[in-house]
């Protein structure tokens, strides 16, 4: 398998951590997304989303779309399950990463953030201040998650799955910017816990071939 | 089941497409959105994502996030199944449902709009112009997804599936706004032909009993 990745895209962190924690051995591709390398007519061909990470699997199938990506890796390699099967865990499962991937993860996103600078002018604070705003509005919203899902070291509780290889990735960018956390007692938890397994760690932005400081 | 539900918020749209394709019946239930009725402390108590739409099943089990949702739905209402179970069909599905829920709706939804206006003080040009080039970014790729994923009626070719549950909902906010949607004609297609079905024309905004024009 194939993954195109850049090291600080969040959506790629997701599926390194997928990868990492089923043991799927893959070749890692950088596109440098700060140097709109995801806009290259040759990539586009690959990815119509024109974004990271695609995932190209051993008989030639293109996928875009970390949670769709995750999903497939899950059907196909389901040790361990990430998606848990039980209708209810799964809903929670799924209600966690979509509350990170939909609510918080894209409004914060580069190619917004180059807009607002851009486009619309926005002063260096005003973007703190924007990126600052959608973070605390999605933690609050996180840890309320996390309080009803269950205890235990991960989102569901006992068990890995979609829900923390979201919210690692996501934890990471509101640190990198600064963003104050100390509320979220949960989500802190969850993050430190997955940060001590080895999974977590190889997945991390610093352990890619592509990582600049 | 009840839906906690805005008549013209898009994901509750997609909620109530899948739910009348698989003939449920449920309690409407309005949430203002425009009013902030979201926010109330009683509404966040029941969903602490609080937005819409919200589910309560029949044991009494609250589901927020559309995608998450319609995988639960999918699960214990398997007709007919809008999540393919053949993994490279159910991989495009997903990566569809992912592109309009993750990379076309969060940046335009209302809340985000309220604040390039309220707070980072953009013009309506401006906020126009926001709106327009993020749909049409990601028209771009859901075009040239689609183009990748089949030919027939629906996103995936020949069956409906969580695709066109997402993809009904993303073109009518598009023309709403007055966004020119001409050069993308197989997502026109996909939408012209969703909207002959009763399914879909009953889970339109103007059918809802909060609507208002």
């Amino acid at each position: 398998m194939q993954l195109y990745s850049f090291f600080n895209s969040s959506t790629s962190y997701r599926v390194r951590i997928a990868l990492a924690l089923k043991q799927l051995p893959y070749e890692y591709l950088p596109v440098n997304i700060r140097e709109q390398q995801h806009r290259e007519p040759g990539y586009v061909a690959k990815n119509p989303s024109a974004g990271v990470p695609l995932l190209v699997d051993d008989e030639g199938f293109n996928l875009s779309q970390s949670l769709a990506i995750i999903d497939y890796l899950d059907i196909k390699y389901p040790e361990p399950r990430l998606i848990p099967q039980a209708p209810q865990l799964r809903a929670r499962a799924l209600e966690i990463a979509n509350l990170i991937g939909c609510d918080m993860h894209p409004v914060n996103n580069l190619k917004v953030l180059r807009y607002l600078v851009g486009k619309l002018g926005v002063s260096d604070e005003q973007k703190n201040a924007w990126y600052a705003h959608w973070i605390d509005e999605g933690l609050r919203s996180l840890e309320a998650l996390l309080a009803q899902a269950g205890s235990g070291p991960f989102c569901l509780g006992g068990e890995v799955s979609v829900a923390d290889c979201c919210l690692v990735p996501q934890v990471a960018n509101a640190l990198r910017m600064g963003c104050d956390i100390s509320a979220y007692e949960r989500v802190r938890a969850v993050h430190e816990h997955c940060n001590t397994l080895p999974a977590f760690q190889q997945a991390a932005p610093a352990r890619q071939p592509d990582f600049q400081a």
